[in-house]
């Protein structure tokens, strides 16, 4: 499939943006991207996608066959089509950095930028910014859930397309997971990658104790051994029987996995034949359907499992698979602006978001105008001017401390799977001021 | 971003493959794929994803860094690293085609392939193939929900990433949308594109009736015009106001977008002000956290409403955003395989669908092995023979009509939103004998 490129927008983007040609309307847009309300269940979101937007926003421009097509099409004038061939992103973005944790109403990415160029790139933004907020959002619940335990993105085959399958893995390690089946995930983002096995190679096998052997043989230093295909306590005991041959041969059997039935019953009994067995350091690793939900209940029950894939229910973010989140003008050629649509109210001009600590953990945070210092710590910084990343993009792995830190910071009734009490949110008296003037002024 | 390519895969596929290698087995294996059941509340599934799957077949490859990045892994020996340079896929594929309706149980795609090829495809088979089928289906349902109303694909930003967006807007249309705003699926698969205009259009204006102007001139051919951003029965007004001096122009107000708030009423109002202004013809079109349900309450409270924008919920199946659904190895080297996890037994050996119709609608579908012929149309078909497509792709609209049809020919108890009693499937007696065999057999 070829790259969808610059057309990845809305259409209603191309024609506003003829609008602004003929009234040229270029002077400076501010836009913020913020989530209006956090999803049932949701105590915090993790801010994510920014390296991809600013690899996009970098990279962006027509390309002289869109520009013919969009010359065919019959919506746009030629002058029109003909300006875009020299446009580029010449922008300023300030942006929370990822692995940063936020609530809503707080913006988490700032756009400055002339009004056609902030308007075209609405649509691929939301795109980028919503699906790893949502995946690193929902990664960091099975972190929270299962806390010591090797956790692997599972999900690729589950995921919407090519993107989300890379990019889940991308957006679950960040947010604490050890790592990704992914292989693409794996050279792209030099993230961990971890395999098993599939029911098809013991299926393949006349023998499933064959099976077992030819995969030892062929992966010496990586033998996790799928037990569910037939009955999961008789290949167990297979395991046993082998691992004498294959210790022998200098492989050790490193783990097992269980991908159906009552997995915590299963781990118990597959637990006790391996350790009767003399198999003690073998570990269980987990599969299917599993969640946040289920593993806090796994781990409940003291079920042995060392570790566990997580697939489909976090490539899709299964409970919450969309964020009500938005792109909104804030400001138009120095003036402040407000949207009111019924339930769709916006706070007006270009703002910063303070975080408040207290003994190591998040306290509170103040929305306000910028230039309206508060205390604590400024969330939104520069990142991109005039078109330009400021810095290299910072390595995977700081940004993941970075979640993992703000996880830690995160005072103790937020950790809960269930929706508490929301994190305080203080918007300020000059915010508030300035949207009041604004609806004093009407529209 | 690259194109993650071939490596687009679980690790487990290449380590699974190493084994293959290592015991020289390349004899032909059958995998199916398939959904094991209906996710709740959905009648029917339509089948889709089918031309993206042979292209990336035909096109299956390792590159030469992709090679040298395996290498360098640590995982894999270098003779079996070196043998894939040469790999391809030279299997058969036969599927249902794009648009048909399908029920669980039944093999939708059929892989016949040396083991280590039909093993690889796994992961990215079931990526491409779960997502438009998934999407599909939810827009079948929209479809059914509000016939003869215009439905458009407004989801890319909410999308799962970049590829979702664009394909989002294939699946949907395939199940008889009628169009996209998404720019970049309109070039690529000639989808007709849709669009008004944004909040943010209005709110860079100083003046609301001034930037409906301004749009309309600049957009003479396709003035729908948003009415919420400030107060939805005022902006109404205003466009009565203003359709003298456009219609002078030339230019007709061709409709409204209405965009929050209680739609209906809002509707109703609006197309009241319209009538009474003297512009009966211009349409009224909504959005805004639109779904099949919402659109069912809106017709039946008769909301003279023309068209509807359907966006996140759409395109991420938003109550339903996976399928359970597998590809599973069904034969090997001639002999038919039987996984037997708990909850996740399959059907054996190559299997044929076979649908009755009965005055044209379906009346019932069997499953049985290949070369047992039943009555009704066998709905798999050879597409690809040993690498290489039979026909070029059908075009668009064929599939469309093709779902049309299959849609048309539901059983009126299928076609509610709600779970209906299910489709009837039978196994046929020479599987459930297959199976039995192979059971007794053992594993």
């Amino acid at each position: 499939m070829n790259e969808p490129g610059i057309l990845l927008t809305d259409l209603y983007q191309l024609t506003m943006m003829q609008g602004y040609f003929a009234e040229e309307m270029r002077e400076t847009a501010v836009f913020e991207f913020f989530v209006r309300r956090l999803p049932p269940g949701r105590n915090f979101l993790i801010a994510a996608g920014l390296e991809q937007l600013l690899d996009y926003l970098a990279e962006l421009r027509f390309t002289q066959p869109e520009l013919e097509w969009l010359s065919g099409c019959g919506r746009f004038h030629p002058d029109f089509v003909e300006s875009l061939a020299e446009l580029r992103f010449t922008g300023d973005v300030h942006a929370m950095p990822e692995g940063t944790l936020f609530f809503p109403e707080e913006p988490i990415l700032r756009v400055t930028a002339p009004l056609p160029e902030a308007q075209l790139i609405e649509s691929r933004l939301i795109n980028i910014m919503q699906f790893q907020t949502l995946i690193a959002s929902k990664a960091a619940r099975c972190v929270l859930a299962a806390p010591r335990k090797l956790l692997v993105d599972f999900g690729m085959r589950r995921a919407h397309g090519a993107e989300a399958g890379l990019l889940a893995a991308r957006a679950s390690f960040l947010a604490g997971f050890d790592g990704t089946a992914t292989v693409a995930a794996g050279r792209q983002f030099e993230i961990p990658i971890f395999g098993t096995m599939a029911h098809s190679y013991i299926q393949a096998h006349d023998d499933e104790s064959e099976a077992f052997v030819q995969f030892a043989r062929a992966n010496p230093d990586h033998v996790v051994l799928l037990l569910d295909t037939y009955d999961t306590e008789v290949a167990a005991h297979r395991i046993v029987s082998l691992s004498g041959i294959l210790q022998d041969e200098g492989i050790a059997i490193g783990g097992v996995r269980l991908d159906s039935g009552d997995l915590a019953e299963h781990a118990r009994r597959v637990r006790r034949i391996l350790d009767d067995g003399g198999l003690s350091s073998t570990t269980i690793f987990a599969s299917g359907n599993l969640d946040e939900y289920k593993l806090r209940e796994l781990i409940s029950v003291g079920a042995p499992i060392d570790g566990f894939g997580i697939g489909s229910r976090l490539d899709v973010s299964a409970d919450v698979p969309y964020l009500d989140c938005a792109y909104k003008l804030e400001e138009y050629a120095g003036c402040p602006r407000r949207k009111r649509s019924e339930g769709k109210t916006t706070w007006p001009g270009r703002k910063q978001v303070y975080r408040i600590r207290e003994a190591g953990k998040l306290h509170g945070d103040i929305v306000t105008v910028e230039n309206d210092p508060q205390p604590g710590e400024p969330l939104l910084q520069l990142v991109m001017r005039q078109g330009r990343c400021l810095n290299r993009p910072a390595a995977l792995s700081e940004l993941r401390s970075r979640a993992a830190e703000n996880l830690a910071a995160l005072p103790e009734g937020l950790r809960t799977l269930e929706c508490s009490s929301a994190y305080p949110v203080e918007i300020s008296g000059a915010l508030r001021d300035l949207a009041r003037t604004l609806d004093q002024a009407g529209s």
